[in-house]
């Protein structure tokens, strides 16, 4: 390929022509990440081969000032890898290797850029099960779940990915290669690097390696549905499941806008005349599983359930997490643009937020629809636009401003598993307080005293 | 009481006279904690009644340039509440009010002075269980847990505090209070301060209040004991009960020194043949318990076990719970002074390591113990000296820094639970390289500009 400008030059000499891209294509490419609305154009886009290399262009980096986004799938949904001020974004897929599943340490040691699903496969070939599981694993990588501590559908019963990080290889803005934590679960010799780093949003350094905990797989899944006519009876009903000791391994919500939309979008018999849908799964030992889910339909059914189903195979229960993943595709086909946000609130507080978010959609007259983990009050409300609607977009970002206040004033926070990136940056204050992001872009300046890591983004 | 100087009159002016001590008994009491060896004596012992106390000391010894080692029980075994530069002894336990412990929402919250055993009974009355259970946990505060990221028996199913800590509340050196984390689980609003004040040992943070996350109590308990020719076989039991997918609640074991060691002071019945004696249990639906513990023992029998026992009862359980919980105390008898260290290894090296520590034990001719964690290769060599025997303390020093350059040729760490201190301090290079020790250091400035809060410890 041709390199035309000093940067990519001696990028090139680092890395090898074949690895830095200043054309167009790629400059475009790299200019967004999942997230709508943000963009910004790289100088050039660089994919390193070994941690050696990410430690060279980070030196080159600081030494020039000039800003270094890494990146691994680019499936946020925060605007986390949107190269603000230009620079380098450091692609870190070619580190792909998966280098070791181990069923007698239950771990996984895997480079940064190994997806999710690839890992989370060899551990079950080996009978072992990687528990987190957010939305994007089949694409997003180990290094990107870690950077964001992705979390998923099993948050409650197996928590995110920061209760799974043991051990990690990162590299400093300034070059020095450092690992954190190790091989164990026991381990206080020195500052919680491994955690800091975790969700860090590659704004402290860049994560390279990392090694994680393993469960042994469950013996049996098993999933149930459950309808009910407000999402407040499905909120009373989440919060008497945990009452009564039950902690499920998923425990999903639709809201009545979500319900219509996935039935227009794919027929899968839903009630349409529901105003929430509850979809709990649990796993274990095929007893726990069978005693689990009688006892969470009872309790659906003794909080007002319309109608309870547990599905009597895997095709059954597969067709009815289904509805699920329909949600996003299904909101998305009602205008081309889609806002996903996921501010968060304590679970027993889950319909009063969805209620808020529905007065203020009517009040910005918006169409934002509601689905997430009930369990854990992780709630994704959905904006839907046409993407040439720039007044449209302006009140949804009203909209969504509003909110974000609203979760914090309910106990909540501003994002539960998406992350803060450029997206959520503005909202920080009004969750951390002024002393704390004070505190934060301290602590930035520790790693990266030149600045030139992810700049406009956490501890910016 | 009498307040003899400047620094206890402005004192005095913070958290009343009643609230600050510089008479001989207390400086002499808070010279030390249950860290053998290690003492210094502080100027004052200063008690707060709150948070804004707390945050006025603070602001105070900054202004001055005072140390203040916090501190709430004192029951650390490494040294990291001994005020090695003198100055304050800032000791939290009026802060002792148990804030709230919520079945709804599986958490608790807690001011720093609690004692966990407080905090976990009030949990247990309501069907709750908080899963750490360090061995100090009816005297240790959760301030103090917290701040030591305290770990246990239950390490291997459960995790360690790190895994249940959900916010804090806590004032910087300088005197701001902020708020960490919060009521959920799913929460990335920020760089996880929450996690990195987890263990940071009093160095970058005084923690005023405690959030943590609560599980429904598991149903039914069981426990079993195995006898073992050698640590070895023991060993490789544990590896094949993990390798077949059981994780139980706890794993324990004694080595041969200590078998006989509790045996000749408790009279339990143990058997002083044995090489090794391994404690298991586990807990949760009565059906999982009996079918996990039968496993278990079947899988010690096919590994060599001279004999397994399953306890029939509760009253037998404990019984055989004691030989675990006698293995300190019948190790103290032995000589007056007791050097307790917990250097860790993955689990399966666990008897390569057992074998280190009794070469290097002969070498030094010294008695060493070891009993431990087996399930997460959490290891207590415990060295038994006469307290007059300086030269014997002179050797335990060289053997001890012999057995953590060992743990971490081993892939494993110089401390899995006790933390760093003063104690651990010289070996943290060794574990951390220069690099990340350089990293820490600016670390704790990004907290603590005026170096004043615990000096000589993390972060110095």
């Amino acid at each position: 390929m041709a390199v035309g400008t000093d940067l990519a030059r001696d990028l090139a000499g680092i890395v090898g022509d074949d690895h830095v891209r200043i054309d167009e294509g790629a400059l475009t490419a790299y200019s967004r990440d999942a997230t709508p609305l943000f963009h910004a154009r790289p100088q050039a886009v660089v994919l390193p081969g070994s941690t050696e290399e990410v430690a060279a262009v980070l030196r080159y980096a600081t030494a020039h000032g000039i800003p270094v986004v890494p990146r691994g799938a680019g499936s946020n949904l925060c605007a986390g890898t949107v190269p603000l001020s230009g620079g380098i974004v450091l692609v870190l897929t070619r580190l792909d290797k998966l280098l070791e599943i181990s069923s007698e340490e239950l771990l996984a040691r895997a480079q940064t850029g190994v997806t999710t699903a690839t890992l989370a496969s060899a551990a079950a070939a080996k009978g072992l099960l990687y528990a987190p599981d957010p939305g994007s694993h089949t694409v997003s990588t180990i290094g990107g779940n870690v950077a964001t501590c992705a979390g998923g559908l099993r948050g409650l019963k197996y928590g995110v990915t920061r209760n799974y990080v043991l051990g990690l290889e990162a590299v400093l803005p300034t070059g020095e290669i450092i690992r954190t934590g190790g091989r164990l679960w026991k381990d206080v010799a020195g500052y919680d690097l491994t955690r800091l780093l975790t969700g860090s949003e590659g704004t402290l350094a860049v994560i390279t390696e990392a090694t994680v905990a393993l469960l042994p797989a469950p013996a049996e899944t098993g999933t149930g549905v459950a309808y009910f006519d407000t999402l407040a009876d499905a909120s009373r009903a989440v919060t008497a499941v945990i009452a009564a000791g039950v902690v499920p391994a998923t425990l999903e919500f639709l809201d009545r806008k979500c319900i219509q939309a996935v039935e227009e979008f794919a027929g899968l018999g839903l009630r349409k005349d529901a105003g929430a849908l509850l979809l709990f799964g649990d796993d274990g030992s095929a007893d726990n599983v069978e005693d689990n889910l009688a006892r969470i339909g009872n309790i659906c059914q003794a909080n007002g359930a319309l109608e309870v189903t547990l599905a009597e195979n895997v095709a059954r229960a597969e067709a009815l997490l289904a509805a699920r993943r329909c949600s996003l595709p299904a909101l998305s086909r009602l205008g081309s643009l889609t806002i996903l946000e996921d501010a968060t609130v304590p679970r027993h507080r889950m319909a009063a937020m969805v209620d808020r978010i529905d007065r203020i959609a009517d009040q910005y007259d918006l169409r934002i629809a509601t689905f997430g983990h009930a369990g854990d009050g992780n709630l994704h409300p959905t904006c839907v636009l046409d993407p040439d609607d720039d007044e449209g977009a302006d009140r949804a970002h009203l909209a969504f401003a509003e909110i974000f206040a609203a979760a914090i004033e309910l106990d909540g926070t501003i994002t539960g598993e998406h992350g803060v990136g450029a997206a959520k940056l503005p909202y920080l204050t009004d969750r951390l307080g002024d002393d704390q992001v004070a505190l934060l872009r301290r602590i930035k300046k520790a790693f990266d005293p030149a600045g030139i890591l992810n700049p406009g983004k956490l501890g910016s």
